[in-house]
């Protein structure tokens, strides 16, 4: 068993707030990231996939491939994007780092299958000083 | 001469277009940095000071000072905030990181001279591949 | 289940030594670490901690409470500090990073069970090239 | 059972290709990195390994004896070096990061039993996108 | 006068000889560099151009293109590419990183005036500690 | 003219204060930095030199050469040391990194002749935050 992981990155527009709460409420659980004009981050995405080395190749899985299905499935509908308005599989949620996370999660776990390995982590970091690392529903 | 440099950092909203352009013409020309939509990033700023050295501190100035100015003048006011909705210094500018480098000067350059030490370089980094130097209009 | 990981930072002089040890042996078993004049470092500290997501915020936790929580516990007793002299949960320990990784883990476990989530890793660097991890007690 | 964890470099050519397969045949699999000519990486190498602490030292091992270990047994033999050509580890195997990572694992591996701690993982870093872990063949 | 940095990598091997020197003559001067079968890099390359903000865009110029013209006259042609073999522009220098900067320099120097800027500084990185500038024939 | 920069570090514990001041006016006056006990820091040091390339070596000069210069003259007597105890060079001055800019350029600016280039720019960073640099005496 061997892992790789492929760093990625979007720049992105978000909220944090509910929208059954007033300006003061969303102020007081989420502090300034319920500014309601938005702000921004450059987001770092780590997936981390694992499997058995292919011996005709010594790949796990060609990371061109690997970097394209991330790209198509994740970065493109989030890159220079506004996660609450305009991300399809972030709809409905929450547009917090832990179910951002979640959400590639479930973007990807097929996909990596089909390309022949597992998806082991999903990592988003959000700063410098923040990250969220998701391993699945086990 | 001596010359501190002090880094800051900041996570806006922002969206470069022309309010006299339609959408075709601002994609354009911004590419996908005109999305209505916002999208948004963690900026790093790092300001240049230069001067003499106090022989009483050792110091050309204090950086906890320095930084509390930098954060007054320019962190706070953009800081999980809409660069092109939000900031008094930006009103009327093209939301660029070019025009952004350059207000932020214009910010700080009286400032830092109060506290003894002169403005020399103001440089916001975008993303990891792109950055705007501005070293005042000589 | 998901985790979040905090980084903080602080700057600290310590040296490793043995009281019972002449300068020689301790040169001998500790190098340059056991200098008597002290040396010191600028430490990073990633904290992950692991739990469910709150549905109502999409948080684990709220970091702003984390990282109150690691800075009142850890940070300020540890910032600009010696850590062989002045940093209570040290006392009686060799200041060694495996052990300043354990310290800061027991000073932890409870303040993050009492936000509502488990204490997962507690990751220390000490130079660019030297890191330690622990997990706790299993 | 704490974990340390030591990063070493080293600077190498390679190349991915199978000697069976002809230029074309290469260049579909491999891409750009069948380059007949060689290209080359700063490789970043991370060595976890873990144990108990000695109580005596505060030290799982020595970071300077770990060091020296990777050193002797793998940097030297790598860094500056062509790794199809000249390293006698990699004899036989496609110069992929997965394979080298395991052959890194397999000279490690019992030297650091040694020393009185367990290998723990292998990361091999190629660029600041692809990363290959290895934590054995369990 | 603003100035604008984007920041390109490339991947390759080289090597520092001279063909009138035998190998120990070549060892003794250029060190490991020297080895006969190659070794390779990570290199990084900063290029600032400097000029006058266009009102209309915000921008000196828009980073898309700049990037664009450095992938085609200098990134395409050393990646996973072989620097004394296969770069047209290097071809009779020797293959050091001020030579490589200052070739850099002369591909880019008339394109970037093309482009309505001037360029200022060419840096290239080969290793975490090695850097070379150069800031043109002045 | 062309510019080679070499990264360095050192590990070493300082306080800033003034003898003839009691704790209270230097902490008023320096801060936690002015603790009694110590603090200490990770520093990297960035030297860079500037001339002309030696068409013979298309160097400017050897950087093993301009390392071990840096190391003899000024690592190996800050590196895991005290700066207000130990350090020749420090002696009598305030240790502040202003002060430790200046005089690392001191210690380095006829050695960097002797091989045959000019000292350009010492750079000392601190923290991830904080930085200095010295132009020399202009």
């Amino acid at each position: 068993m061997i892992y790789i992981i492929r760093r990625e990155r979007f720049n992105a527009a978000h909220r944090l707030f509910r929208p059954e709460y007033n300006d003061t409420k969303n102020l007081e659980v989420f502090g300034k990231c319920s500014n309601p004009n938005w702000h921004g981050h450059n987001y770092t995405l780590y997936v981390t996939i694992k499997g058995d080395i292919n011996p005709e190749t010594g790949f796990l899985v060609n990371l061109k491939t690997l970097s394209q299905l991330i790209n198509e499935r994740v970065i493109e509908k989030l890159d220079h994007r506004n996660i609450n308005l305009e991300v399809d599989f972030m709809a409905g949620r929450l547009a917090s780092t832990e179910n951002l996370a979640i959400a590639i999660w479930e973007e990807l776990e097929d996909a990596i299958k089909y390309i022949g390995a597992q998806l082991h982590c999903v990592k988003v970091c959000e700063t410098e000083n923040n990250f969220v690392e998701y391993y699945g529903n086990n």
